[in-house]
């Protein structure tokens, strides 16, 4: 077993990786970290528990600590911060040594911090050994992307390797787990759609050309595509619908693109690891599918769904996405990147 | 005063009629229809109301007659009928002499229907001497679009006109209203997105060429351009909402746009129609605009909202749109479809 | 493993049944049946499936027989039939030598039809074998009873057994899946509540008093209480919530009541049926529990959840209580039912 | 025109008052305050306007004071503040002299303080002239009742007054507006049940007898009666639904109890008020009503509705009730009170 410690555990990507490492096989929860206002306190005395899991995924005693090496180190470090405190708490981890896994946007766009879905961009975790090189200490941080960016890089990717896409139109009907606990108030939510998500579309738009792009020795060569994100939030509880145009290479056909999707099976499936869903994309026949309700628990959150592939008279394909954004957007990929690097020795 | 009809008046679309007719200048109703199983019965036993200003638009004592111009004559008829009996139905009406206002799709497509906005083509109205002159009894039929595609084409209007609109990706978020009651099953859509509205996609992408088409002599030239589609249902009551790309001859700057569309001032707001909205376009500037909550009934409906009118790396700019589905994108539209046609003496 | 019948497989509750059945260590589905407009057709081409678990319960493939005993006869027979047609389908399975284990309304009422909840009145069960006495030839009806009464009496059954339920106020907001598909129309209920359900309150004020009665020789003394309805429906896709206020006989306090009903431990859970919940009740301590969103899956549907048991200035008591009006109050009721008399060597 | 101030104007019931009052025939908004960490800003800058009349009530330009008297005061003052701030804030303005007519709770159930109901009880509002002897200042402070109490109270009144009530038991369904912006998160309201407000029962419990209570020469005498109340969040926007069973002297029927609400015209009808409703209670027959999409904005949200008017087995009467919780329940109440003391010469 391997000690892990949960940066930032009580807002509700923190709740998913307590949920997720506190029956994992071989990580082992050391240490919960929140903010000076909760450290010291009990989790679950501290935490919203939004889950309906085993509440505090079991941990309700532990202790929370401090978000400072001193306080709270384990080699290996999931990171559920905000940005403006993992700017300055997840270096002093990796200075001090540690790994982190992190789900917060505050590196994703370092030249050599891969940002990495395990399926997507394997390779890309090579970077890290070039932060260690740099570190000396074996630390280093790996980022996962923003939970839209993820769910449509893992449609992406298959196309973009049998294809090569040239670009993406992609609006997304967001599920207000995404902005966390409180998060989105009720009063702006319930019977309505909101057209603006801060920050989002830029992410979007910056994420995928560097999860796409290619490793060079030291940094990513972004893809060259054009990305156009347009985000809403909806009134669902868990799961980020995109609606999906994209140009592709050589104009392929709706059944090339299904089964480009449908027979993509990349390293974590290959590898069989812990968190990997069987298979990363399900392809949906059904004209009305795949809806939130339905579909999106299905694999514990850890596939995206596709459905209704269809030509598009603009960008030659369109398609329904369907992904859950914080398992799979949040959580879920954090700790199969770390499974990933731990299969590959780099753990 | 002049007499109208209203054919399947229990329906959603058929209650906004009665509700915008009952309290109209110059139209008076004179019959509710509805169909057999319903005909003979009072307005108010036959219709699940479910709009929330005056019951049964104070009709609720008429008797519904059946849908047949021997029972139910007016010069003026108003359709909200369902597309198969409105095959048979509204050409009945028409050979008795009747002009129809039909919200139905049954012959939108037709050659010499217009496929009438207002604000959009009042030009097409023509089309209507056309018929009469091949009836010769005066009667005839002008219809109005799809409610998805009527919010779009009010949007692309101003823009066709002083741009030329190239091609237009348009991903729907739909109120449930727009399917009629009972319609969607609270069971598919509470804390849900539907991906598929059938014939949706389909009819948007027929409809928008030809209501920015040119009239010539005898018929409707679509204009030349690509529409894509992508229509979901959300959980909202009222307002379709659509996240809008589109692609402008001579890629004018978002601020043109912006004021292409803000100056835009069609001959229903020249004439002043009792129907027309002050401003037919409605620009919105905060980042987090238009709502359907806050914006959709505003100008009773009639209006349509743009907001975050922005650059598009793929297609040039990009844009919010809202727009009431029952009001604007059905009764209210054929009203002032109905206005603009007696304001030009036509009837 | 024992060959079993479910009638009216393709409504919501047909589904549950199949959900359940299709996974049962000692019931295997023979027969799925529907009406004649569907008989003939694949279970998954007549099946509007609207669960999260696997498709059609991996019954897709089946061909739908029509509900007659003499084409879909099985000794054990379950029934999601509606009302009307269970009147006359399910005394011709009896008739034909088959027990049923029914969700129908139909013969709840009826003198020796026991009105079962496996931890409530399993004694009542022996009303079975009154009927197949006068049968002859093994068959007999068992009803589970309307979702929101069976609620209501798994969580008054231990306050009746140890103090007396004099009288009972159980106010209701309903999930829309108790209206079964398409049941409710979302304009009815996005962002609305309503404020009656038919024959709802009449139903539970009847079934509770049988429910909670004595068995003598031939039929039910209902017991003496008085219970009253006040029935909404809210927008929730599954899990019927109850505010109860409870006069109990003795005025037990709040920590009496909560002692009774964590105590509680059934002849289901002593016998460890295979379909009974690890605790009928789970007595919550968080001021805002149960909710319907964290709280209703567990245990599989099958417990029921109390919270914030308090003193009630006028009945005494009052609490919360929440459970799963498609497992425990419908589907899942039915199979633990049989699971009793099976366990009892009755079937 | 009278000027008047709103103390917290930048929340949801604060934007309620400017709302009502930015159109009111004789007050005229003089100054407009909000915590120190808004006060300098305008009106539009510091406000997250949630309604879908005017925005910012045409105020948006007015600089917003801090909550001083030496700042903001008027003669008459409306507060819309939190109940902290209102502790200190609102005796400073009567010390100054003006009249506060308020929406917090923090003097509610003080001694000679009048809880008012223009409807309900207006002979309490002599209260005021006690006040102001002892002040000698002509400042005073008059209260309304929290939300549900106030809707409750509005349809107790006119039994109480021709019956007498004995005991009432009230399960609420209380929308999100009622807890202000951003008040409660979407995640824990979409699709769900909430079964707890904090304070909420404890407020309803209190109020409802001082406001039905009896005037004696220096305070109120509670009237004596027993209130149950059992409080709910629901996913509604606007309009708290209760669920009422109530017991009356001389156990009247249904019908009676119909005609002592319907008949009912207190003396802010008889003065036809500004803001009365010309009908304190609208009494509904449809046995679905009434709902809060249908019917909670009527008569400007200032009726309460009643519907399924029927006999309790337990308490003898029941029956559904449905109040605007910011209009009637907050701002809307205040305002009328205001009216009413201006009517009776008093301000």
């Amino acid at each position: 077993m391997i000690d892990v410690t949960v940066l930032g555990a009580t807002g509700m990507v923190g709740q998913r990786f307590v949920e997720r490492l506190s029956t994992h096989p071989f990580f082992r929860i050391a240490h919960l970290t929140a903010s000076d206002r909760s450290a010291g306190k009990h989790y679950a005395e501290a935490t919203p528990w939004r889950l309906h899991s085993t509440p505090y995924g079991g941990c309700g005693d532990m202790k929370l600590k401090p978000s400072d090496p001193r306080d709270a180190f384990s080699p290996i470090v999931f990171s559920a911060l905000d940005t403006a405190p993992a700017r300055e708490i997840e270096p002093a981890f990796a200075q001090a040594g540690a790994v982190l896994f992190s789900n917060a946007s505050a590196f994703r766009m370092a030249e050599n911090v891969p940002l990495l879905i395990a399926e997507v961009n394997p390779d890309h975790l090579r970077l890290l050994e070039i932060q260690r090189k740099k570190s000396g200490n074996g630390g280093g941080i790996v980022c996962n992307a923003n939970c839209t960016a993820t769910v449509l890089a893992m449609a992406l990717a298959p196309l973009h390797e049998r294809f090569g896409v040239e670009a993406v139109v992609m609006t997304s009907m967001q599920a207000v787990s995404g902005a966390g606990f409180p998060g989105v108030a009720s009063l702006d939510i319930v019977g309505n759609v909101l057209p603006y998500i801060s920050s989002e579309e830029e992410k979007v738009q910056a994420e995928i050309p560097k999860m796409l792009g290619a490793l060079n020795s030291v940094s990513i060569q972004p893809a060259i595509m054009a990305v156009s994100a347009l985000c809403h939030r909806v009134p669902v509880i868990d799961g980020h619908t995109e609606a999906v145009s994209v140009k592709l290479r050589g104009n392929p056909t709706a059944e090339q693109v299904t089964r480009a999707m449908s027979e993509w099976t990349p390293e974590p499936q290959r590898l069989r690891l812990h968190s990997a869903p069987e298979r990363p994309i399900r392809v949906h026949f059904e004209e009305n599918r795949p809806q939130p309700r339905l579909d999106v628990e299905q694999d514990g959150g850890m596939s995206v769904h596709v459905g209704r592939i269809r030509p598009c008279p603009i960008m030659g394909i369109k398609f329904t996405l369907l992904g859950h954004n914080t398992h799979r957007g949040a959580a879920g990929g954090s700790v199969l990147n770390a499974e990933l690097a731990h299969a590959k020795g780099m753990i």
